[in-house]
């Protein structure tokens, strides 16, 4: 049977990352800390002769995309919705090709397994070059924390068992591919450090402070961000960088406290999965 | 701070299993597929003078969850809520040792992760002989498929990439410690096949037709389940027996349409989480 499949996968802040390169794309990822969120990505994914991809109706080229549908060897238009911004740190292109992943093989009857479609997906991202550790986050679900990196054959993920309400804003967006493109010695150094705090005390607060000294230590935080940040820390609330954007995030009301016009969400704890059409 | 903190933990339905013994209870366990179920437990834990343990308002020794207590080093009301019925083949044991775990965590701010609180419920339900691969099979959600047995150090999970709805009938239930406690000879290799079957086409079509062959193989299938999966497949639906219990669950309308009267819930994605008590 072949027709229209649907899928939804959570957006994605990561709060602090290290980077790891192989030769492998699936063994390429990233170790990190981040928060799957409740707004995401609706991907629908319908035979078609020619592969489209629409993000909220626009066409638009995501690399990701096309070689998860190349991978897969299907023609197809897939449709995403979403309320997230593109690149501005919520893992938008990683829940697209996800989603693709997982809608395709419903339409396409290609009966491959959850972690099968992960790592399809973890491995066009990081061929892509938009992303090392949101897919396989993504695919968990709740508030990941990837002890190993890579895809699920030689990643270990593990949790922070805590939901939350969380609000963000976004302020601009940053290049994926620039930053993990250049020269990532200080990230990684700060996301070892940031992910053996969060080992220790895998707790929402000790995340976020995590999150916090990562963005100064890897040289990521920009004055902007750094100044909302400091707003919602005076309203006694508590806020982070998401990575790769300049968009801050915080838990409960932190930023609404600190007067901004946040959007608001919750922890998303199911990660991607399929959903009726 | 240390308070009243409540957890979800889905039903678990398994279809097919083998079972595997060690030393280690974090290393025993059984490989398998299952189904998780949105009629789950909810479990509050709060601080008191001394351990008690209710299901549905009814005081109720359960060995699984008094081991996670103590390993927690905690003296806490535990309540349960649940539309299941206990021994039936839903991890209702599982569901409160895991959702105790996650809540008592919470309540008296232990700090461990999700992975370590799988672990601990998974070794306290292995003890109390209660059950091998439910606990991993919750804390995971979705169509979870157990490649390799034991707690999150040792085991491998994937998954069936799928939603449905699924409708149960309960005529009785049947003791895991019994069976469990026997000769699981022809058991371990009716469910190596069927684990076999459902890694080679991880679809939910796949996964009943193994789970059927292996209540029958397992020499588990009772005559009065028989009949009543006969009656679905007559109506041309979809069913099989729920491992341990003598429950059957249908895709879709399957009960239904074959003129039962059954409860109805859905696969539900997210495992174990925290909620709002």
């Amino acid at each position: 049977m072949t027709g229209v499949a649907q899928a939804f996968v959570p957006g994605h802040i990561t709060g602090f990352f290290t980077t790891h390169r192989d030769a492998d794309p699936t063994k390429t990822g990233s170790q990190g800390g981040g928060v799957c969120l409740s707004d995401g990505v609706t991907v629908t994914v319908e035979p078609a002769a020619e592969p489209q991809v629409l993000l909220n109706d626009e066409p638009l080229d995501i690399g990701a995309v096309t070689r998860v549908l190349d991978t897969l060897q299907v023609n197809a238009t897939v449709r995403g919705e979403t309320p997230l911004p593109l690149g501005s740190g919520f893992g938008v292109s990683g829940a697209m090709a996800l989603g693709t992943a997982f809608a395709a093989n419903a339409a396409f009857d290609r009966q491959l397994s959850a972690n099968e479609l992960t790592t399809i997906a973890h491995g066009a991202e990081v061929q892509a070059g938009t992303g090392l550790g949101d897919v396989v986050a993504q695919a968990r679900g709740g508030v990941p924390i990837r002890l190993e990196p890579g895809g699920p054959q030689h990643n270990y993920l593990d949790g922070i068992p805590a939901t939350a309400r969380i609000e963000y804003h976004v302020l601009g967006g940053l290049s994926t591919d620039d930053v993990l493109g250049g020269d990532t010695t200080d990230i990684t150094a700060a996301g070892k450090q940031a992910l053996s705090q969060v080992v220790k005390e895998p707790t929402l607060p000790s995340f976020m402070q995590a999150s916090r000294s990562f963005s100064r230590e890897s040289g990521l935080l920009t004055d902007e961000v750094q100044s909302v940040i400091s707003d919602v820390a005076q309203a006694d609330g508590d806020a982070a960088m998401a990575m790769l954007g300049e968009t801050i995030f915080a838990l409960g009301t932190g930023l609404s406290d600190a007067g901004y016009d946040p959007r608001v969400c919750e922890v998303h704890h199911p990660g991607a999965m399929m959903t009726q059409p």
